[in-house]
């Protein structure tokens, strides 16, 4: 294996292990959206299950849509396959399923193509979702919770369904993107991204660019902001706000 | 009262008895650097005594040190006993208690005069010590700590300090400095800012640029990350980092 994959793979390794994201007999179908993320993650991951403590299976689920130009997934397709991991496409109307009035979002979208993963999840008997975000999504919606629903949370490495027998998993968690794209490139699959121009994408742009500024580009200082997350010290914070009427004199 | 006074006096009543931090009885120690910041505090807080619910004391303790050049504090001297706020002057060397060999600081200065306001605190039964320290303040170091501790935490608005029968109050938490500077303009007080120049200054002036950057001079984005941190959702976190070697598979 080459340097970035390798690195990929030591990362990926860690998180695994750091929020126990595998049980022995996991059934995992991924979210791939055909773009360097979720299919560095699909290699990575088939990598693993030749070696990892205890086996696991994998299916690799893409959910098109009618939301911008459609990709050629062929080659993308044939990468998993090589890899053993099944290849499922489903066909989902996300603009065709607004109702009349609404506006087409990016919100929107997530949540048709995240509702059909669960949905073929529960129906076929995977009990995990991988999703393909790494470190730089989960602190850009850190910062963009902060900053616009005054809320400090974030996208977890790992969340478990109350409604259904369904967990999510993020196994990239602890990677930055500058070394997914690296792997990518390494790989030599090209990297696909959402060109669909909504608004919450534009939203998350601009986070990103406030993100770059914030750290001056710097992994370190990057990090230090995930890792922050896993120490909060809310006896140095605000507490609460309590309910109306009822503060001290 | 004008306009940003009564502004000003506003958030500090919101912020009195949200965090409950004047109790009947108290006796207060503010701690005067001179600047815009406790001097807006030490009138609001003067002018309150006349109508506040509970009865509570007041002083102001300026720390004279060997650091930077000495403000003319008459004038603001003055303000503070024109208003009833006994005002006590106490001179630290600051630099001069540095041992052989250590570099002066931020940190060691601003511990310093700390442990004075601390200790005449304690020396004349004062049970609570007021600090100047804003909105602005608090979310920068929330910031500066993220990035640079790699934690989630802040000054926080009522600290009640576990060695001494002490707590310390940041009655200027919910006001910006925008509002104080307004404040300070329209009851014709100049701002004497730390003229030091030593080095935990210029960290706070790069945070205190990100901000701007992060925020984009919007009160309502910053005021979302100050109210952030009260609503921490920890389920939708990262989790506390296990022991070494408790990981699972």
């Amino acid at each position: 294996m080459k340097n970035a994959s390798t690195t990929v793979a030591k990362l990926v390794e860690v998180a695994l292990r750091r929020w126990s994201m595998i049980e022995a007999g996991d059934r995992i179908l991924l979210g791939a959206s055909g773009g360097k993320d979720s299919t560095t993650l699909a290699l990575d991951l088939a990598a693993k299950r030749r070696w990892w403590p205890v086996s696991f299976e994998l299916a690799a689920l893409h959910v098109a849509t009618d939301v911008g130009t459609r990709p050629e997934l062929g080659p993308i397709r044939k990468l998993h396959e090589d890899a053993g991991i099944e290849w499922i496409e489903l066909e989902v109307p996300v603009i065709g399923r607004l109702k009349a009035g609404e506006k087409m979002n990016c919100y929107w979208c997530s949540t048709q193509r995240r509702t059909e993963l669960i949905r073929h999840a529960l129906a076929n008997g995977y009990n995990k979702i991988a999703l393909g975000h790494h470190l730089d999504d989960i602190v850009e919606t850190l910062v963009m919770n902060m900053l616009h629903k005054a809320e400090i949370s974030t996208m977890p490495p790992v969340v478990r369904y109350v409604k259904y027998p369904l967990s999510v998993i993020r196994p990239l968690a602890l990677v930055e993107e500058r070394q997914i794209v690296a792997c990518a490139l390494e790989r030599g699959f090209g990297a696909f991204t959402c060109t669909c121009g909504y608004d919450g994408a534009s939203r998350r742009r601009e986070v990103r660019a406030k993100l770059a500024a914030l750290t001056e580009g710097s992994s370190k200082l990057k990090r230090n902001l995930f890792d922050s997350m896993s120490k909060v010290n809310v006896e140095y914070l605000t507490g609460p706000v309590p309910p109306e009427g009822e503060a001290g004199v």
